[in-house]
């Protein structure tokens, strides 16, 4: 039966490898849709997207991919469906209620499986949608005691990434580690301007003309792991902090979103502290 | 010997093309230090840059690419050596001055053979770095004698573009089709908002809060020919028209040089009225 | 008792206006929180947005400054309180639903007062959010019959502006001429850009490689109206005219919000078919 | 005689202090030809760029203006004039050769006195524009002696400000001291981020997904001083560092002159550590 996938290859580069590739693909008589490449030319990585459509068995098509591209490859073989995201916040709503908005319009390829916050302020925007709110309180508790919590609710669930969507509270390298290159975070600022804590009032008290936000990969390094998507929005001496604040919410939250969507579209590669994104 | 060269192909998409590219390459032991393609869906047609690096005739690799490709296509294998430019100008020095010092600098891949323009002013700039000034004032003579004249001094040069650095006047369909897919104009618009004469002055006109530059090739519709590049810039009611002129200007001489540069470099393929920009 | 106001002047200008404003304020004892003017040269107009706080009558204020600025002056002094809104839309969510989200975040200046459609689909949407959905078919049925039942509906609510957040009919111009100056629209280009059906069809085959949105008010020159606000974003080759659709979409979203806002706090003034924005 | 002339407060805030300004310009029948006023709420400072047109001293008005905001303002009347700039750079021509052309233009407003390197490749493109180039080398010369010289170069020439454009050597805080808030930089990323060294081999290690250019006044603080002018562009995977500060020029040079210009309008109010621009 023909069906589509998304062929995602990263490996090291060697001459004849887009040539064996393509060899293949033909063989099995496969039509390209779309095809991306690139060659990182410092780390000799060689990274693919490849959309193909055709009558193959996925589990052939990777076991030969191996074979070409031998042991340090990571292929994937994904079908163009919905994932399923957790989303994590605290209590603010624009990031938040943008993705609700696309995921009630069909616009998301995902499945949002719940929501957990460490507020309850959100619980009832959340219900309005018919989407489970999980509330984990933060108060009169240990950061570790309260992940622990977050861990227990969050094995009960079946995910492919977790989205931070303006979720206040620093991660432990524990949580983080459960999660590797799942957990997706909106920083507000333009990394690495303004690591830490209330970027706004950083930028207002440095007197910046623009400021902007960075959807990023959440690594145990503070507002350091590999970006996605930034943007920005030019600012004046008339915005005052929370003004600031205010005007970065709609950057946060479409950076945030573009970045989602990337990631859903299994358009986003990670190699070291870094990403390519086709 | 080994050499470097650009592989540019524009054909129709068929099942099999790149792998059979792919294992010419191969076959022919050379190394792909970057690699883009495109298929577009509605015309069903294929383009490809690759950056190859290796021992090999540049006939027989066309050969072959042909043989492959059959009877439509254009191929290409151009070495990445500097190309020839003449640039056609009028009064205003910003998008030529931008690109003078560029070429000063080294860092457009081309020689500027000569400045031809219909006014004299630029004379001094352009004498100021040794490039040929070549004056024919369109004063007191029909547009078609202007023309001839132009054609008569273009014909003694030897290059690959001309660039219409803010060249004034409209070019007849003859002078166009000698110079088919090899004329780059700036339009001081956001094409297509307003086409024609004196665009910062229709977009005061109209209230509008965001002006723009156009890079396209010429066809002989006016302002109508295939778009490289584009770029804005927000102006407000505080600006009027000669200010938004003023404001204009830098977007247009960025446009126009990075359309250039992407010229240069081989990455725009024409298609229909369209680009596909690599 | 202290209140705080803001204080719209839209007059001809003439020497001493400032200072009779200013004295006025003084006088009055008037705190001035923030001040911006401005003079159209072409046409001698003179804006001015003031927000003062003080102990005064909004009244009295009022004819003062009449009998400063004389016979054909616009003076409003405005409370800084929300404004009621209708918004007006056809099938589609994201512009409805940004609004709707930042309603309930209380982000807006603004009550929404009721939703009104000509398809029924956003029904369940604006119903999550406790708001009343006014479904008004415009299936077989004349343009006339139908605006003539809007016009009913409408009359029965108290509003200050008419939101057309995606609102996929053309209005007569004795519906506009009702609301004069009260209509906010999003248009799905660039303006002048594509007026008209499908600007992304539009912009996909001219190849531009930008695109964007226009809010603007709605008068009876079919996207003609002042524009508010503008925005753009890149697109490429690799973007067909749905993409460019989608991609826009999160455009026009930003520009509409953006737009409601500044006209919500009493940033805009119109004047021929033009605004100034403070 | 009548006159033009930049009016510019810069004073703490009061109530009155509108009024009694504008009652000044009535009383000496001057016409408001614009008006820019910001008060920082922060620090209860007040800011004022008035552009008038009347037959008046600037003596008188510049005393009357003191009288009326006490001793901690600084008042400025400045006739909208040409003033004069020294250049100080190393090797790039970027963003020297934009001031160059648009010096050359007229569309500066400043004379070019000299342009000073601490190498003498750039000499050639100064003199192609008859501009004095002063070689100042810094090779075997500890920054303090290069620095005698360069201060008593600068002791010989008559100037407003100092443009750095691209010049790559930290300056001493006796330098910098000796020409408060005249000496303008460019500095090669979007401060804060990149502070120091090879900003763009620090956004490449990174990963960013923008890159930028900051135009600030010089403090004692290594890339601290107030910020003018900001602008970015976009990036991704395929550039590498070299790529990124190619790319960056062009950000580079527009920043820059957009910077002088407004400086050079006076349009730029410093206070502490930020800039109010109008």
């Amino acid at each position: 039966m023909e069906q589509r996938a998304r062929v995602l290859i990263d490996c090291i580069d060697r001459k004849g490898l887009v040539y064996q590739i393509s060899k293949l693909f033909y063989d099995l008589n496969l039509n390209i849709v779309s095809n991306r490449e690139f060659v990182d030319k410092e780390t000799k990585r060689f990274f693919m997207r490849t959309v193909v459509v055709g009558n193959f068995s996925t589990e052939e098509l990777k076991d030969k991919l191996n074979s070409i591209t031998k042991s340090d490859a990571n292929i994937k073989v994904v079908p163009p469906a919905k994932k399923s995201i957790v989303i994590m916040a605290t209590k603010e709503s624009h990031a938040l209620g943008d993705i609700l908005i696309r995921h009630y319009d069909g616009e998301l390829e995902a499945n949002i499986v719940a929501v957990i916050a460490n507020r309850d302020n959100l619980k009832d925007l959340v219900e309005r949608f018919n989407i489970p709110f999980i509330y984990v309180s933060s108060d009169n508790i240990s950061r570790e005691d309260h992940e622990d919590i977050l861990l227990k609710e969050l094995k009960k669930l079946n995910f492919n990434y977790i989205v931070l969507a303006k979720y206040m509270r620093i991660l432990t390298p524990k949580f983080v580690s459960e999660y590797q290159d799942k957990i997706i975070n909106i920083h507000h600022s333009f990394l690495p301007a303004f690591i830490g804590a209330n970027p706004y009032k950083q930028a207002y008290d440095r007197g910046v003309k623009i400021i902007g936000a960075t959807a990023h990969f959440v690594t145990n390094d503070l507002d350091e792991g590999p970006i996605i998507a930034q943007d920005v929005t030019p600012v004046n001496h008339r915005l005052d902090w929370r003004d600031m604040q205010q005007a970065g919410r709609d950057v946060e939250k479409v950076v945030l979103s573009r970045a989602l969507k990337l990631v859903l579209q299994d358009r986003v590669f990670i190699y070291g502290n870094k990403t390519v994104v086709f």
